[in-house]
């Protein structure tokens, strides 16, 4: 049996970390938005003799210690008991570590994929699992529940999903522009002095944005934000100012990732395409908001 | 500027009320299931030197008095220095007081639009006010909650969106046949002794239904919720033994109103349409499971 799951590309524009010993309780403050691109996990499962789960990102088979948390999430949302083949098969539509949500992503196709199946977890049992292990090997804080979420997401209270608590902004038709500049450690960037800033500004936006919930005042928020904390700077920055020019919103830096986005209307699009083609920019991407749900079921190819 | 929203029929399969002084703390905990068929709200604003607020049921202008709850919805959402003429055209899908959540669809389809046009209100704020008034006028308990959701949903914590917490059910493709034979006082039976059972029952069928999370467990616990309280009994009992010998799994009663519900496959469909017919039963819908979020945007006829 075929299971298909898609889960959205989620791209954060700020952010404030909450830590805790109990990773259910971890996450983040925040807001960002979903994508119509994103992951799509299939996984396919058959009895047998023994017990074994192999795992591929983007068609090419991945060891162990490569995708530790879709692994640790498939050992436990896999009952005990099961003994056969299951390959989970992972494929991105953005680059990993450029800030998309990628391992969310996977780890969260994974886990509602094999509740799909398995029939063992509902669906915040298996998120929750999907959300532990990515903050216990740092692939993200506030990602999956984020994606459960879609659309434009504030994230008001910190956690797993279940636990904590995301809203949504009401916004018309816009398309979004990504750009995949470069990689960022998340990691690195937490444990620098930056934290500090990006505590500071984070907190700072969400209560601005709560004010006035509006996709635009988001941008306006998102790039005050990326500019205070010294995170948008450089090469990147002056991308970013060239693109403000032919766009009524401010652009911004995704966090984290050396990558910028932006909200524009259908008509501002040929003149953006036309400036990145100017820059030699060919790696980006223009997508709608992902309004729904991750999507699970069988596969019928 | 028109504005549509469609919000999901909602039946609830069994439930425990929660009551509380305060209406965003009162809810109810239970599950049940969002139908692909529902109540679609068409919001119409245009400026004016005065206030005026109508409301129009399935075509037809209702009095404020008919309308409370959409009213009263309107009238928090709506910001108070606006003037002009705001007309809001509720269209059911099924009959009022029969127990699929209809006032709970007005009122949050009519939040949603109107939070979708003034950008005053988030997602969950436009939401909380369509709880907070479906519970001060008794429309409904857990109806808004479990219709932001989608799909088939577990109410775990009681409360308004934001502050209780709905679980989802992993589902395989079933058809829902839903069928409506007449109203019940949902604060009839709540303020009778029925009220004790209730709480007992729910209480029992939600644990059962946690440890083992199905669609077809939930169809169990739904009869013996529904037999156990003495809701179901008499001809509706009679009519639905009449479908249960035909299809795989128990039909039940929608909580709260004279109304059957079963799951089925595709294959099981034309033998109970068949025994439909025999027992003279016109007025029955087949709808799927509305997986998604509520949807809102404007309106291009």
């Amino acid at each position: 049996m075929l299971i298909r799951a898609f889960i959205p590309a989620h791209i954060t524009a700020f952010f404030v970390p909450k830590f805790n010993e109990n990773p259910l309780l971890t996450g983040s403050l925040g807001a960002g938005i979903n994508l119509t691109k994103g992951t799509n996990v299939f996984v396919s499962i058959e009895g047998g003799l023994e017990r074994h789960i192999h795992i591929a990102f983007n068609g090419e088979p991945v060891k162990r210690e490569e995708a530790v948390i879709s692994y640790s999430v498939a050992e436990e949302v896999i009952p005990q008991e099961f003994k056969g083949e299951v390959e989970i098969w992972q494929y991105f539509d953005f680059p990993n570590g450029y800030g998309f949500g990628n391992s969310a992503g996977g780890a969260l196709g994974t886990a509602l994929a094999l509740g799909y199946y398995f029939k063992n977890k509902t669906f915040l049992q298996a998120a929750q699992i999907a959300h532990k292990h990515e903050v216990l090997n740092k692939g993200g804080l506030g990602d999956v529940i984020a994606q459960i979420h879609g659309g434009i997401e504030i994230r008001i209270k910190a956690g797993a999903p279940g636990i904590g608590v995301v809203d949504n902004i009401f916004s018309e038709e816009y398309k979004v522009l990504a750009i995949p500049l470069g990689r960022l450690s998340t990691k690195e960037v937490l444990d620098s002095d930056i934290i500090k800033a990006i505590e500071k500004e984070g907190q700072k936006a969400l209560e601005k944005l709560l004010k006035n919930p509006t996709p635009e005042n988001l941008m306006h928020l998102a790039r005050d934000f990326a500019e205070n904390t010294g995170l948008l700077q450089g090469e990147l920055l002056e991308i970013a100012m060239e693109i403000d020019k032919l766009i009524k919103l401010p652009s911004s830096m995704i966090m984290l990732g050396k990558s910028l986005f932006a909200l524009l209307r259908k008509e501002e699009l040929p003149k953006v395409q036309e400036k990145l083609r100017d820059l030699s920019i060919d790696n980006y991407h223009i997508c709608g908001i992902y309004n729904e749900r991750p999507k699970v079921g069988r596969w019928i190819g």
